[in-house]
């Protein structure tokens, strides 16, 4: 651990990471009834892709494909954001990971593109919560706040088959595990997965606060934290020092 | 090896991979100046794409950026398709691999859709040769004919770090094997990168004559071939028939 | 008059001829400074035209812009629905129009659409107003109910270079009077206009609702209502009806 | 007449009305089944909109429109250029119009966005032509030169029912002539039918070399020319000049 390995930060759209590995281990196959597994490649027009394509979103890590499987869990579940802490606290041990829930009002205050999703999704008969009830949840969950430290203790079942070394128990399937991994590779870093697998060569997840959590499978979870984000929205410096630490550890699972 | 293992197929799109690794080997970076690393994601509208886009392909296995690729290794080397022969020949340890000409004739006749493209990307000036003669050289090298051993040969230098136990020697870098595997698993084929990596988790091109070519780097390549296509384009069951190998032996990178 | 020339209807989208003459009275060119004079020509996706051109909407007639324009008045007047029935009490000389609360209330309920573009209107700063206050404001005035008797008076201004009858005054310039016809030709039939002007070559405004208001400059306006539509969401037989009055009487503006 | 108005210019796309009324005259309304009657709406994705539409072009008048009129000219009267131009001699009763071959040649050697469209036609089955010699068609037609007075006194039918007065017949009915004003009114002037309408209230025909040729139903045709062209393709002076011209006569068909 270098640097600010400890100091908490908003992770964003890591959370869909969470919510994902929620629906595929309470709910299987189901989720795939509603969300694609496709990288979108469209960053100009995210709305048009939703449009032309009836509703159904590419992957579950586009926001709209977010925005689908909060709305499965809060309907399976009840609640969504209060849930992934629970699962976050208990997976990476530690108890004082929390809701920043200034950061949630406020994000909500701001949500337009996000409500515009979400009543289009309604117009397609995709969603069964209120556009602004789920809209809200999201909000929530992109505001739960995790140090590099515990993001990359949460996220270590997805490297070792899905066994928890702090629980002592399978948390997940191996093949689930292998699933989220092949889904973080094709679509987990926005709209630049192509150059992330070209420079990294590693599944991974990044969130518009500069966090990204990167799988070497086999061997270990990496979290990396940089506030600056590239054209993409993934951390700029988090980017670069993934791709150096993969180079000199041959991490890469590409070869 | 099982079933037809020494019958030759029409490669066709996997000779995009062919002539990639050589204007990789050749040219260096020089080629990314014309086509970009990210999965196109659109199966309803590749033309809009490249419209939007001011004629700069997404990725070198879309029609369009295997066109520029061609277009590139015309000017470099004066032709392309009896190049990329013999490179197959050279890398596979196999004389008896050639062009099927009446197959590179008969798909010019109908090559309208590349032919646009081909159009398109000169109005932008992304390429140099005649839109005809581009198209018609991009016939014949989709046109070479090989079989599932000559294939799995051929690319086992992407799963050995880039030795080549034919020609003993490393025929290249294992930073474009990284870098070639990292696009085959974000653009290899065509619109189910997120599907194939989801069920198959092994870097992989496939070519609508029904091959398909896997890596597995550090271990082998594999060469799959069955004619029956799925909606994107590729093997039905040479897909499926990848899925259960890798499950079996457990080869995807993907945990 | 034949028919049920007194039975009232839902006027729907024909309100948006009402609020853009109320605009234009009111606030002169200012409008145009947030919507545009063209067709849209988009039936196929009108969420990603309004995304690509960064939140500009084509014209006042389709939903982008008539939210835009009800934006507008409701900042300028402090209400819309009220302001409009009132003017088309005063221009048709019948106190008995109103607004029908029943079809707003249930409107708005299912309003996800509407509510889809004022979010994404919101994101680019084309509205002042909150996208639910607004989409609920733009139901009301939708439901306003009248009689084609009623609407072809209302709109007679339209025929009469400004003047009205039914006031003994001029309540429009000629200059906006031939403007708006200008944008009822080009833009007043949904994405019918090209074959609304070749069938019947009158400018006109339609409604969901069926009815259809047509204008011959210097001769007379038109009201028919017939609730069946065609693929574009005009009255199918309003329109042939329209149609062959045109032809038997010579009305056409055009030859 | 005032200004150069005897001078020849190159009429370009309103060449696209003559070869539709050839098409109408001598084909009556077969012509609608390959292409549509609606504005195109589109200046940013023309080739999109085609693709999306499986190649039905949205009207005679954007150039996949054009090349499908030319392609059906071709067919039934195994020559497009030649006859247009006899056409014009006929009509404007001048011998000495003629197509500049120089410009044809010219820009057939830039045409590779025409050759792109009528490429993406062919995959559509939507032209019979081969694609290069279409093109080659089209550009002829193109570069027919005329002057102001010529192209004022070849359109007048359009004003006059479908009467020429200088070869004393009549060579049009008033329904063709109809619906050409109603077409022109809706897709004549490239992507500014809306606020052409707006400004100048007259159905017209616009080339990029600088010509309009407007018709007011009933009383005169008239044509400007002036080389300068608005963003949208459309004489900058021209327009200016019409608008001016038609304020003060009152020739606006729209009130």
């Amino acid at each position: 651990m270098v640097g600010d390995a400890h100091e908490p930060f908003s992770i964003q759209s890591i959370s869909k990471l969470l919510t994902l590995i929620l629906a595929l281990c309470r709910g299987g196959d189901e989720i795939w009834q509603s969300v694609g597994k496709e990288p979108s490649g469209t960053p100009f027009n995210f709305l048009a892709q939703l449009e032309l394509e009836s509703g159904f979103p590419r992957n579950p890590f586009i926001n709209a494909g977010a925005l689908v499987v909060t709305d499965y869990l809060l309907k399976k579940l009840g609640a969504v954001a209060p849930v992934v802490r629970d699962y976050a606290r208990a997976l990476s041990g530690s108890t004082d990971i929390d809701i920043n829930r200034q950061v949630a009002v406020s994000e909500f205050k701001h949500a337009h593109k996000n409500l515009a999703i979400a009543h289009l999704l309604s117009t397609h008969g995709m969603i069964h919560s209120a556009p602004s009830a789920l809209v809200e949840e999201y909000c929530s969950q992109c505001a739960l706040e995790m140090s590099c430290s515990q993001l990359a203790r949460l996220f270590l079942p997805l490297a070792t088959g899905g066994f928890s070394r702090i629980l002592g128990e399978t948390v997940m399937t191996q093949r689930i595990v292998r699933r989220l991994n092949a889904l973080l590779m094709t679509s987990g870093v926005y709209d630049s997965v192509g150059s992330f697998a070209y420079r990294v060569g590693l599944p991974a997840k990044s969130g518009v606060g500069g966090g990204i959590v990167a799988i070497a499978p086999g061997k270990c979870s990496i979290a990396v934290w940089s506030p600056g984000l590239d054209r993409s929205g993934n951390s700029l410096v988090g980017t670069l020092a993934l791709e150096l630490f993969a180079q000199r550890t041959r991490l890469s699972v590409l070869g």
